[in-house]
């Protein structure tokens, strides 16, 4: 981790653009294989699992009986870990539907908002180093409060051509209705395109490589919608003197581990709670299995000393982190300061894991700097709102003018008449 | 406009199928404004004034003194209007605001979602045919509401270097911190990039050409949201045996004229009604000053009897139009079986120009079947939603195992270890 003290405001800017990793020019590479689905369907898909995953199926869809056996070998405790996980996120999301409510805005002009499900969704899971069933949990479970009817799930296939049982036990827990053993950017073009096994959906949700990441971007051109712009991981940590050092260290080698492109940053206004928590990451990072990928994630991080809290959260808003930490005495008081972050935790209690697994809050959040102009998921990703409104001859009696005026203006004649002839 | 006596379901899917246009391969025009931006900044625009605008400008910024002018311009009954709409728009966008609600998911363990604006959002707004201040109205006055810090506006100047004083009315009355004479592709690339004069925006908004369309798809590579993908506008018109003709025309006809390509739908489940609305659409369409624009958009355009209304929604949901009109008895009734839709227009007072210009709801929504998975502007365009949690140690013990035995099944072991080190 790189160490800055007391940097000048003028090195910040630079400071917090992210570190721009070498991006193949894979735009060709997708293109064909949306072609190769377009055209082969099904086909196509079984030739990229033989040559991606490494394994001939018979078929993609997995079936009632591997689900079954999923429920059959994962540990109680573990089903009963997903369960707690399920309720809490059910919790935090329900709580965000909102009531009709309807606004008079004229006498005799109402207007309203209703709530309508996307009819169709698609999650994809990732395969790869961890098999990341909490994202299950994260997009599947809104999706079913939202009243999602067609919610299905793409993961890619390990050399045995079977799916990790934890991820077909969450996704049966939380309705999906269908599972299809399709990874990558296929998977990605089969849920835009659709194949023979493979529902057409209207909007993908899910993380992935860079492979995913640009599948997800062309798919737009087809119309399909996608959660959010994708990056790597990264919290930032801003800590005073009442911090622990070693649970500063834990919450940023939590977010080092994911990848070694994940960036995490520390801020501390205390010189004792800033070298302690320096020496602490050194010294924890050793005992992770993972501590490859944290290593290499750690060399494009660093640790800022700060004069002020003021002065933390002026950098925070600059750099708006994914995930912030605040491991500060009164952090109540700073909530209004915060300007850009994706999700924040707040105290010395409130581990980032907790918010990436079970506390009810979504993981599925703006990164690399994009916390400026997106939420995260939430129901609202789920759904649409459809303005609805009502004006009774009276009502339009009383904006009739108005109408009339602002249609001559701008030229539009028919909008004018379509007033001028009820009126008449 | 095309005639369909109840054409059997099979032919449907093909039926809302909009009118491909021919899209001219402009990405290479885009990439080269984006660089001359980037490289010449403040002279690249006035080149592209001087190239596209037919005009030399000294100053690319609207000056307090043209605002002024503009103010003493216009006149009375016109910011009368304008006003009116205004308040309208403000009422029905205020009341999006939501409350911040804590749920405490497991005993000491509590989320919530707090709002914090965009702090930086751009408007565009065309010239061309139309002087949209309507537009105006439509985007700033919810950006002010959710408490945008900057504010911007482009907009090309005409032949003489001015702008609509409607306009700049609009964008004075609604907190438009700074207006900018520049159009097309040019000033979406400026509010993307920044240059000396227009400052970098986090996210841009507003209609356009294919130029500015494919100029705001191309902005998001650098990170810049935008407000939803474009199409051509649309309106679809479900009319029972007490519809009346001739505000079924005018309806379809304030949507025709907006431009060759926009389309309009009608559908009826009474024979005397669909033919006397074609009858009528066919009279009106004379009357209108842009006439040409409206009959090229009926070339697109079609009619279709039906059965029955339930019938007319399972088509206009496959359709997932841009507005809905519905002139039907008993409407309230229906409203459920409303799934993809983006306004929608109640009974025969509720003329779709109420809500482009004053009942209140926003007039920028999905077309071209984004109805389906995207909503229309609201307040919720220009904020982004935070996630908050706070977990005391109580908290932390009642979930603490869940969190280490999901994080050690996904073999994320600095994630469990973030949770062991704050128990032990």
């Amino acid at each position: 981790m790189k160490i800055y003290r007391y940097p000048s405001k003028n090195n910040w800017q630079e400071m917090v653009e992210r570190p721009v990793f070498k991006r193949e020019e894979i735009s060709e590479t997708i293109a064909a294989i949306f072609n190769e689905v377009t055209e082969k369907k099904d086909q196509a898909l079984f030739s990229f699992n033989e040559k991606f995953d490494g394994v001939r199926l018979e078929s993609i869809t997995v079936t009632e009986a591997e689900i079954k056996k999923a429920e059959d070998i994962i540990s109680e405790e573990l089903k009963q870990a997903i369960r707690q996980a399920k309720e809490n996120i059910s919790k935090f999301h329900a709580a965000q539907q909102s009531a009709i409510e309807k606004i008079e805005t004229t006498a005799g002009v109402t207007c309203w908002r209703e709530t309508r499900a996307i009819e169709k969704v698609g999650i994809y899971i990732p395969g790869g180093t961890a098999p990341l069933f909490s994202t299950v949990l994260m997009l599947a479970i809104p999706a079913q409060l939202a009243g999602c009817k067609e919610i299905i799930l793409c993961t890619p296939p390990d050399k045995d051509g079977n799916v990790h049982p934890a991820i077909l036990y969450a996704a049966r827990l939380c309705g999906v209705s269908r599972l299809f053993k399709v990874g990558g950017a296929q998977a990605i073009a089969a849920m835009t395109l659709g194949t023979e096994s493979i529902p057409q959906v209207y909007k993908i949700f899910g993380p992935g490589n860079q492979f995913v990441v640009a599948a997800k971007e062309y798919a737009q051109r087809y119309g399909v919608a996608i959660d959010m712009p994708a990056g790597p991981s990264e919290v930032l940590v801003i800590a005073d003197q009442q911090a622990v050092p070693a649970f500063c260290a834990a919450d940023l080698l939590s977010q080092a581990e994911h990848g070694s492109d994940s960036q995490v940053v520390f801020i501390a206004t205390d010189l004792t709670v800033f070298s302690e928590t320096i020496a602490a990451v050194e010294e924890q990072v050793l005992q992770l299995p993972r501590n490859e990928l944290a290593k290499n994630a750690l060399e494009n991080s660093y640790c800022i000393l700060l004069n002020t809290i003021e002065e933390a959260f002026e950098f925070s808003n600059l750099y708006a982190p994914e995930h912030l930490i605040l491991a500060i005495d009164n952090f109540e008081k700073y909530l209004p300061f915060i300007q850009n972050a994706g999700s924040v935790f707040l105290g010395n209690y409130s581990c980032e894991s907790a918010g990436d697994y079970a506390s009810g809050t979504n993981h599925t959040l703006p990164t690399n700097g994009f916390a400026k102009n997106y939420s995260g998921v939430s129901l609202d990703s789920f759904v649409k709102k459809i303005t609805f409104q009502h004006l009774s001859k009276e009502g339009l009696e009383n904006l009739g003018n108005t109408i009339e005026i602002m249609a001559e203006e701008e030229g539009l004649f028919a909008h004018k008449n379509a007033v001028t002839i009820r009126l008449k």
